[in-house]
């Protein structure tokens, strides 16, 4: 039933590349912050797959199967990044010198908006039918609910239907899952790189699933409109190269708004993407996570549920989440929506595993369908503060001349440091990151997303002013070659209220 | 890194017999009371591997793997089971002639004092740390908790450490994750049976992962000084000719108190088996999800972390949750322990899938910090309530003269009915549960526990007496030939208060 992974010497070139390029998980947090802290020094061959750091990992332990001691070795690698970081935590009052975190994806905005929801007492209900096991798909009261919002938010042609969604603990244990039931162990799924990286594992740890990148380039040329533009082209090369070196590929992965990029598909990309894989039977998984937290209206973002007519839906299968679009990422609440009740089914199969509280399925459900707290109170003030925190770093960035895409979706600036390196390697990126940590500054790098240019950082700006202040004042000191400036904390308190909701218009996006 | 299961040809008779006496999952429940659903004709050989339903599952459906089919089939076949149940539970107003449920291992009794409880306004609380990422091994203020509770109801005899502690949602997810990365795929643990049939599937389902039955008698002989008792003797057996069979065993699976059995391991008997694992170098899981459901005192529980001097304690993992001794399964909160850091790590680093709230951490950290009301309201008053609902059914069983045992532990009896069965077959046992379920009760037949002696049951006596009474008067109908006799309401709503806590003494166990 199982089949070996693909050996080394027939691993593509377009699968994940180094292993040290291999995005880590975290140990706290979405755990794209820290691949650039594994020491320098550490040695994997080139193109090799993703088990191979299985020699060095199981010397670790001779408790732990081979799998476990990968499955540990994505853990610890972590730990540097992790240590510097968590040992150093900047707050405010206690340790106003400590690291600013501005690589983690979390809405930190809407604390106190979401806070006030959730505290109401109609979120604390407590009855025999939520003590006891739940059908392991959801509850059929919150999968109704989740039905009912998703066909409003995302503008479905018809109402979604609640026995086509399942519920479970979040999108890292929707992607296990389907990988695991899509896909035989050393398959693959096709994904434009650079994705946000945490994906690697999430096919990989349970599922043994690989990812074949789809490599695309910042420069404009003349097929592609804008940087980093995916076209039916580059897929079909991708899965070409993938076939011809003996990898099966079973789907391709979609983020949509993309992250890092920031970058939506509009209907007509979409389709001709979804077309290209049913032309060649694969499923297509679509990350629609951001899809609430497109804070520009002109960005006109559209839903894949939206379309009308898909051109594969047994094989087209959406994931949505509350971690981003509520900002609420220890939740743990994720959705799947297809029309496939085979994987419908299996994945549900797998749900005993990735089961979440009956007490949370009640407040998900209150959460989701108050549509007047959702449409006059948090989406447009959620809207309004993710665009003024975008135009301040804009502004940041611009004034410093630095280049940066960016187009109204998602928490996080796409920024071109390509000039910082005295060499266009992914060493040095790693330095200039390692300059940003010890100048208590945490940022990711591109070699987290897969990015093939060196030099590429994603900053996440969707934090309070006071801290988003600080934070660029220290990236503005390493990139004008004067860390261990002290900071000018006052500077920061004073633009408080004026960046918070500064109103401004954020910028075209640039590169 | 993955290896091949083991070929049919080469599978052990130890190991999960035929396909169709497996357990099954259920869609809704813990998956045990249907396990005689299926359809009668369902044919799979003899002492085939777990996987080999790949044949008739995977015909299901092209869009699945193989093994997205197998899962899918686990589900798929307690369909039947499941509708029938599902379609007409029993509502002592909306649905009286409804199926009674005796075959879920859920404490029923507690909802008042746990609504009580879980409803008070320290419950709410909603704080940006705690919805932001978690530390996926558990917040630290949840795992210092944990160690501190296990610490004095498990009389351990230093005090535990947090950071040996790992919380996630559920031990059926922990089974999953430890047969992961303690095992490669095709590798086995090793589990006394009958066993709580459901980890068949925790341990396969991801990981790959098979279990060798230690097969246990009902007869009383020179060795054995109860019936079904473990020794080592019979583990060495089961261990050696699994070895024989080319099987490779890396761990063994302790449920104490047992689950079917209701038995309770000695402390000189655990440390037998712990002594045993430690010459072979096998990992023990040992699942004490209902070390706090001993209603008898006189049974005299030990929980493995109040032993001096673990024989092997960096290959002896814990296993706790609030499913069974908190009667809230849907809660899904569950806990290991062990002092094998490499393990903890790795367990860690799976568990972004299997992680729950940051909401439901605080509530659990609250509950289990409320000594006073855990040891003063819950305990004493759940104890009580356990024992005389067990005082009933045993009383009831007396009466019918039906062997059955029973040690004052968990929640479920486990009934001889061998004479009832015409033929000592599995397929006669099945049919008796299906005439139980014709009569509108349902119970859980040996084969979902892997039993090797056709016609036992276990009969979950943790409901409330109306329910409790009903649901026995069905039994006796069946077994007296007289099922469609109507029930006799009047009499069991008479009884409800004085068997709800009768205070009887629990009669010793019987065979």
């Amino acid at each position: 039933m199982f089949t070996l992974p693909q050996k080394e010497s027939k691993a593509p070139t377009t699968c994940p590349g180094p292993a040290s390029t291999q995005d880590l998980d975290s140990n706290h947090g979405d755990g794209l912050e820290r691949e650039c802290s594994r020491k320098p020094d550490w040695k994997l061959p080139e193109f090799c797959g993703v088990g191979d750091p299985t020699a060095t990992a199981s010397s670790d332990s001779s408790h732990l199967s081979s799998r476990g001691s990968i499955i540990k070795w994505f853990w610890d690698s972590a730990e540097e990044g992790y240590r510097t970081y968590h040992m150093d935590e900047y707050d405010e009052d206690k340790n106003p010198s400590g690291i600013i975190n501005m690589g983690t994806s979390e809405n930190k905005l809407c604390f106190d908006l979401l806070s006030r929801r959730l505290s109401q007492s109609d979120m604390l209900r407590v009855e025999p039918s939520l003590l006891q096991y739940p059908d392991w798909r959801g509850h059929l009261f919150l999968r109704e609910e989740v039905a009912r919002f998703l066909s409003f938010y995302c503008k479905s042609p018809a109402p979604l239907k609640p026995e086509n969604v399942v519920v479970l603990n979040g999108c890292a244990s929707l992607f296990s899952a389907l990988a695991t039931v899509l896909c035989e162990v050393g398959e693959a799924f096709l994904i434009p790189a650079p994705y946000y990286g945490a994906i690697t594992q999430h096919v990989y740890l349970y599922g043994g699933v690989r990812l074949v990148c789809v490599y695309l380039d910042s420069e404009v040329t003349r097929l592609d409109t804008r940087p980093f533009q995916l076209t039916v082209e580059k897929l079909e090369m991708a899965l070409q190269r993938a076939n011809f070196e003996g990898v099966k590929v079973k789907g391709l992965i979609l983020i949509n708004p993309q992250n890092p990029l920031g970058d939506i598909y509009s209907p007509g990309e979409l389709r001709d993407y979804l077309e290209f894989a049913k032309r060649h039977k694969l499923h297509v998984m679509v990350d629609e996570v951001y899809m609430l937290s497109v804070f520009e209206k002109s960005a006109g973002y559209h839903s894949v549920l939206s379309l009308e007519g898909l051109p594969d839906p047994q094989r087209t299968h959406v994931m949505w989440a509350t971690s981003k679009d509520f900002g609420m990422s220890g939740l743990r609440f994720g959705t799947l929506y297809t029309e496939n009740r085979d994987v419908a089914t299996a994945v549900a199969s797998l749900c005993r595993y990735h089961g979440l509280s009956g007490l949370v399925q009640y407040q998900m459900a209150q959460l989701l369908r108050d549509r007047d707290w959702i449409n006059q109170v948090y989406l447009p003030e959620n809207h309004a503060r993710l665009k003024a925190a975008h135009t301040y770093v804009a502004g940041e960035l611009r004034a410093l001349g630095i280049p940066f895409l960016g187009r109204g979706a998602g928490f996080f600036i796409w920024v071109d440091l390509r000039k910082y390196l005295p060499e266009a390697t992914f060493k040095e990126e790693m330095l200039l990151w390692r300059r940003f940590l010890d100048n208590k500054v945490l940022l990711s790098c591109g070699k987290a997303f897969q990015c093939k240019e060196p030099g590429w950082f994603r900053l996440v700006f969707s934090d309070k002013a006071h801290r988003l202040c600080l934070g660029m004042q220290r990236v503005r000191q390493v990139l004008e070659g004067k860390s261990q400036v002290p900071d000018d904390p006052a500077s920061c308190q004073s633009q408080e209220s004026g960046n918070q909701r500064s109103g401004g218009e954020t910028p075209p996006a640039v590169l």
